[in-house]
């Protein structure tokens, strides 16, 4: 009963969402992920959100349960080092994630002279090795021009990083499959994959390149309704809010019934013609749909609507701050197997997720912990290089390597 | 030379993104997926975009390059019809997605009596088992809460489903794990993850529970702005508007320099006391950075931006509706070796695109269309259930399986 990639080594070689998370998704499965960093952190090192001791929440959210390793690497032992930890032998080893688009000593081909088998996967910014980051994919995608509500004139951005949460596992999935490829045919490679075809590849996947090649006009925006169907949100008597979609059959059968709103909806259909059991006609019918449907929902608390709900089993939920989500929902806490409370050393105790699949070969490995800033060089340097104690104790003393000891008069200034 | 997972088959019972998402993504890396229906099409048959002709761009989008099978699952003859599909044998095989949540006849447990080394990926709403799609996750985590203009009151849903595609992802690594693991000890494997999970797991993993937790505000909107940093739309002389990105230090010199704005920028920190080399500071004082910036855009035309833009490197990219972005963008054309142009029956001719990945080991595999409903049914009883000519035609007879001939009719109507 082990983790299932127990035994992987994965290093990392990284900045921001989508590499960072690839490897942390294999940590969190089980493999020995290593990233490592220049001495004064990476490019991520104080990105926001930042706890109240101003250390970086996101960095530590992003690098949980990996070794860290501090190395100059502006220097010719620094690099080597890099080289050595890298393509370090190990039948599950030589596995390499990287962002950092280094020319040269950093290359694939270069990097594969020291371990033929080595498998790389490097993500750029576009295919033309620009740099491109998530908040600049987006708008050359159209999606702010179809985000936010219905009439309202400006681009609208996502709060999500999608495109790099999805280039990070598309990173995983890469790796994964050149490593089964590896482990039949004994056989290295280089996958290399591109921040705007991510997420070109999505909308693609989704309809929505054929629908603007085919289609008449461009896709407009539409509020917080399920686009092509129904579904939408609505003010309860409480001011709360609850988002109910009728997106099959089932859930449109179920909404109608528990709001018994069956007789205004049949004479929308004798008015208009349409038959709402047609998903397109409740999506094209969906203001009027909406305004039969809101005093039923203006009339009643939430406390009143989700148990009707509940019983009828539809698909629905409440709108809440991520604040109120965390301190009223159980899935945001231990309460959730996926969830355990940890102390960030430095930034504070609160819930942290593991992977959220379980598989039923192994337990759910416990979430861990970020690392400090090269916590692991002298541990990695030794059990990964093979150095002994006075070639790392030589490292430290040039100032080529770091860990914590010596870093720590800097973060605490 | 061939493509990375040839050889593999998985079998995939599934409906709208995620889960086939997921068996498309393995189909466009080499293996033979195939997906079964019921005879009338499944859930997601239907959903928007829609092209001209009424066919589903959103089905045909997220089924490509996969065989199609349309069994009456209501009979007895029907379930064990896909039962000896998902347990057919072969050493790459027994691979089965599936976002069905079909109790008895279709759990692991049932389907393992049949091939004991079953590995079954199992996408479910909420791990109560309760019913949750994209729209619904969405705000129960608070994402509308933060999206949209600053001060906007209401929330702002996401126009892409980014949930489902991340957990349509993670399916993928689950199912790449596990055979993983099934290749080393022989052992099958059930894997089980929750849609609502693996976006609670995503707000922790960029450091936003714990901002919720440890923070003493809850998060607000902030409009098109970069979070934690710099980053802004502007709109230019003609009337583009761009976004351009001061997350790095370099991207934040590059873009101070370019718009000659350093004197300015200069005066901002001596009246404020605030370094800009600090990106936290970059960020309190976005609006203020933002009103040295506008009129150096406001003033020139994006034909004169871009060249110095990329001039200096810098990340930026410029807003275009997708509609646009198709018919300027060479990245979202087949000019771009990830997308082909290809004659989607019953659709139109429109770019797919294949898989971001590259493997140096093969060619990219070029996408390819979806099946029609059932296209496949025949072919499958024979090469993966081995049935005799004899034994299929009793099944068509007896209207347990169908193929495009029986389906014509109903699409046609």
């Amino acid at each position: 009963m082990t983790h299932i990639l127990k035994g992987m080594r994965v290093v990392e070689g990284s900045a921001f969402v989508a590499v960072p998370l690839a490897g942390m998704t294999l940590a969190q499965m089980g493999a020995d992920v290593i990233r490592f960093d220049r001495i004064e952190g990476g490019l991520d090192a104080g990105r926001w959100p930042l706890a109240p001791s101003g250390q970086s929440l996101f960095w530590a959210g992003l690098n949980k349960g990996k070794r860290s390793v501090a190395v100059d690497m502006k220097s010719d032992e620094g690099r080597e080092l890099v080289t050595r930890i890298v393509t370090a032998p190990g039948e599950d080893a030589g596995l390499f994630l990287t962002n950092l688009r280094v020319r040269g000593w950093m290359d694939y081909d270069t990097l594969r002279t020291f371990r033929e088998d080595l498998i790389t996967v490097t993500l750029t910014g576009d295919r033309h090795g620009r740099p491109q980051v998530d908040y600049t994919v987006n708008p050359a995608l159209g999606v702010p021009d179809i985000t936010g509500p219905e009439g309202h004139a400006d681009p609208v951005a996502n709060a999500i990083p999608a495109w790099d949460l999805i280039a990070g596992n598309l990173c995983v999935t890469s790796l994964l499959a050149a490593e089964r490829h590896r482990l039949r045919h004994g056989k290295g490679q280089e996958v290399e994959l591109a921040l705007k075809d991510v997420a070109a590849a999505a909308m693609g996947h989704l309809g929505m390149i054929g629908d603007a090649v085919l289609g008449d006009a461009a896709r407009g925006k539409s509020g917080n309704a399920l686009y092509g169907a129904y579904g939408q949100d609505f003010l309860c008597a409480d001011g709360e809010r609850v988002m109910v979609i009728g997106l099959t059959g089932r859930q449109w059968t179920g909404l109608v019934k528990v709001t018994e709103t069956a007789d205004a909806m049949a004479h929308l259909e004798s008015r208009t013609g349409a038959s709402l059991r047609d998903e397109g006609t409740r999506w094209r019918l969906r203001h009027e749909i909406t305004e039969i449907l809101k005093p039923w929902f203006a009339l009643r608390a939430i406390t009143e609507i989700a148990p009707l709900f509940d019983k009828m089993g539809l698909t629905w939920s409440r709108f809440r701050t991520l604040k109120r989500a965390v301190a009223e929902d159980a899935d945001l806490s231990p309460a959730n197997p996926m969830f355990r409370e940890i102390d960030q050393p430095g930034a504070g105790r609160f819930p942290v997720p593991g992977a959220p699949m379980t598989f039923s070969s192994g337990p759910r490995k416990a979430p861990q912990p970020a690392p400090a800033l090269g916590a692991h060089t002298e541990e990695v340097l030794g059990d990964v290089v093979g150095m002994t104690d006075t070639e790392i104790a030589q490292l430290f003393d040039k100032g080529i390597v770091q860990s914590p000891d010596f870093v720590r008069p800097r973060t605490a200034a």
